[in-house]
């Protein structure tokens, strides 16, 4: 554990900004603060979270470290959704500004109080229903048929699974059953063409701008490649951006709002919204003048906002997870970084197999070419070859 | 003053990387190890030096320092330049490797050695010669003229004066005693139609590349603004970037090697050299593919050097330099970032007069637009307005 005695007293009060959280979406963060000559302070798990590794001022989790981070610091954010918002509630009425704002980190922390937040305000959202009973799954599975999507309603620590696609009755009973008292909401499984996210950086007085369209390739559940732009026409772009800025109207979010949408023969839905910078956001940093990381310490401090445009045709984003063998990705960074027009990020993190540990980003003149770029650098990462 | 108690073996041997040095160009320098996951340890002077708020690893000026960072590090590299090469030359002797090296550091940080090394070399410089008597004086005066130019041959701590115009005997007899046992180097003096700067990234087993050449604009012999790419035909810029690859493959400098041109009617000579990142530059953050912090880490760690083009047609930087009344430029972030266009960097320091704060830097169609934006965001951040 490190002692911080320093505590500088120079920057103006609007600046003392704290991240609750110390993974690599706030190291990124910590990193776009840096620009602007402001060190946030860091509430992290452990010494080796990516962003405490980054930064001089990280204090350590412990029941009442929450509290005294707000002591220092005028302005909070967060990287994940492990929080009490009591308590929260409970520094805001104290002076503490929370952002992205209860409001939103409620409906983005319990996925089925969600659902009825955005259907109760007319945003398109799959059918669903709440699994308190049998009953419940048999009345829905009854209007929808099968294959049904079980989610529960907040994510567990890390690691946790939290969805589950059903084929049967008894399949959908034994998974509901298994999750005891986690709440559990069930939906209508769609066929999906397309995995789109929409970012949103908004202020805390309502200006907002979007991003152009993002596109998260998926394989078996996970995000595999990002596309940036989308390749998505131009009134279906718009429709999303309109919706996702809605959104963040609505629940008065403050900060980066990420929203992902299901596109489907039938059109747009709302699949997920997140109240932070989210991972399919990362070709931000280089495809553009301002990266999600930059508006989100922006908005949080009530800055005015960078431009959101994209300044390359393509960037194609890939991941750096942990393999079972333990490679390290560290050691690979000679053959990887000698692939011109990939640009490595890693986060410092102990190699263990699943963990995010970097990603690359590839900006070329068309998806293809990105992706192939993208590919081999991460194959290189990984200490194999493309 | 902190206490570290967590040093992190995960890495490899490789990126145990140690910055010497803890102003604003370290700080730049340790945002862009942290994208490759590597966190660099700080030889800093005090608790307030911009890189070690930064930073978690930063370690205090103690005659003792130096040798101890140099045990937690593989490789030590340099921000400034008040340093003990033979301590330099005992650590290396003891394993740690020294970049840029002892040989360029030498030549660096010696501007009379660096005339004697350069012109041996048949790289052109201005004529020149020690002042060791007044009748060495007299006879260059009698040979050039005046106006001549007086400089020390090292640079004094910051804020020190390094180089005087003198125009009479007089004058000059006067500078030379007023600086005692300082070694002074007197130069005929050049009518200059610009001053260049081109950046070589070079890896230690002579790969390298440099950046295009970047334009100084000098007002009472302060760089008011850095034009990138150089308004340069083309023979000219690539003869200088010739010279610069040359002097980098002669002194063997490992690094980002800066070589300042004078361009007189009589086409280009080599001012100085300075063997780190150089505050000319600040454009190559945004305005291509990898900047010269990024190719300085890369290149000190013996990895692939990245892309040195640049992406766009015109980018302009302008230094934030203290004023008398001790503006805060962090308190102006509000109307500055509010002018779309302008990337503007703050280094975390304390505003005293004469300081370099931070600068701006601004991408557009042409020199033109980009220096009315950065200019525009200038003002701002000193709170008036263009």
């Amino acid at each position: 554990m490190r002692y911080c005695f320093y505590v500088p007293d120079q920057l103006p009060a609007l600046y003392q900004l704290g991240i609750v959280g110390a993974g690599q979406m706030a190291r990124l963060i910590y990193q776009a603060a840096l620009k602007f000559g402001i060190t946030p302070r860091l509430l992290a798990e452990g010494i080796e979270d990516s962003a405490a590794q980054a930064a001089p001022d990280a204090y350590f989790a412990h029941p009442d470290t929450l509290a005294a981070l707000a002591e220092y610091c005028e302005v909070l954010t967060f990287e994940h959704d492990r929080l009490d918002l009591g308590l929260l509630q409970m520094l805001e009425r104290n002076g503490t500004v929370v952002r992205p704002g209860i409001k939103v980190m409620r409906a983005a922390f319990d996925k089925l109080h969600q659902r009825r937040v955005l259907s109760n305000r007319n945003f398109p959202v799959p059918p669903f229903v709440e699994a308190q009973s049998p009953d419940d799954l048999f009345d829905f599975a009854s209007e929808h048929g099968f294959p049904l999507v079980l989610k529960s309603a907040r994510s567990g620590p890390p690691g946790t699974r939290n969805l589950w696609i059903v084929d049967t009755r008894s399949e959908m009973l034994r998974v509901s059953a298994e999750q005891g008292d986690r709440k559990i909401l069930v939906e209508a499984h769609q066929d999906i063409l397309k995995e789109l996210v929409v970012l949103v950086a908004r202020r805390p007085g309502g200006s907002s701008r979007s991003y152009p369209v993002i596109e998260t390739v998926m394989r078996n559940g996970t995000c595999t490649e990002v596309h940036y732009p989308a390749d998505v026409g131009p009134r279906v772009a718009a429709e999303a951006q309109a919706i996702a800025t809605r959104v963040a109207d609505e629940l008065d979010a403050v900060g980066i709002l990420a929203v992902e949408f299901f596109l489907s023969t039938d059109g747009l839905m709302i699949n997920e919204i997140a109240a932070r910078p989210h991972n399919a956001g990362h070709p931000t940093i280089e495809a553009g003048p301002t990266s999600q990381f930059e508006n989100h310490v922006r908005a949080v401090l009530d800055l005015p906002l960078g431009p959101t445009w994209t300044s390359c045709p393509a960037a194609v984003t890939i991941n750096v997870i942990g393999g079972i063998g333990g490679v390290d990705p560290a050691n690979h960074l000679p053959t990887a970084l000698a692939i011109e027009g990939a640009q490595i990020h890693l986060y410092g993190k102990r190699p263990l197999p699943g963990r995010k540990l970097g990603h690359v980003t590839a900006i070329a003149d068309d998806i293809e070419q990105a992706r192939d770029l993208a590919r081999r650098a991460e194959a290189a990462l990984q200490g194999s070859r493309l």
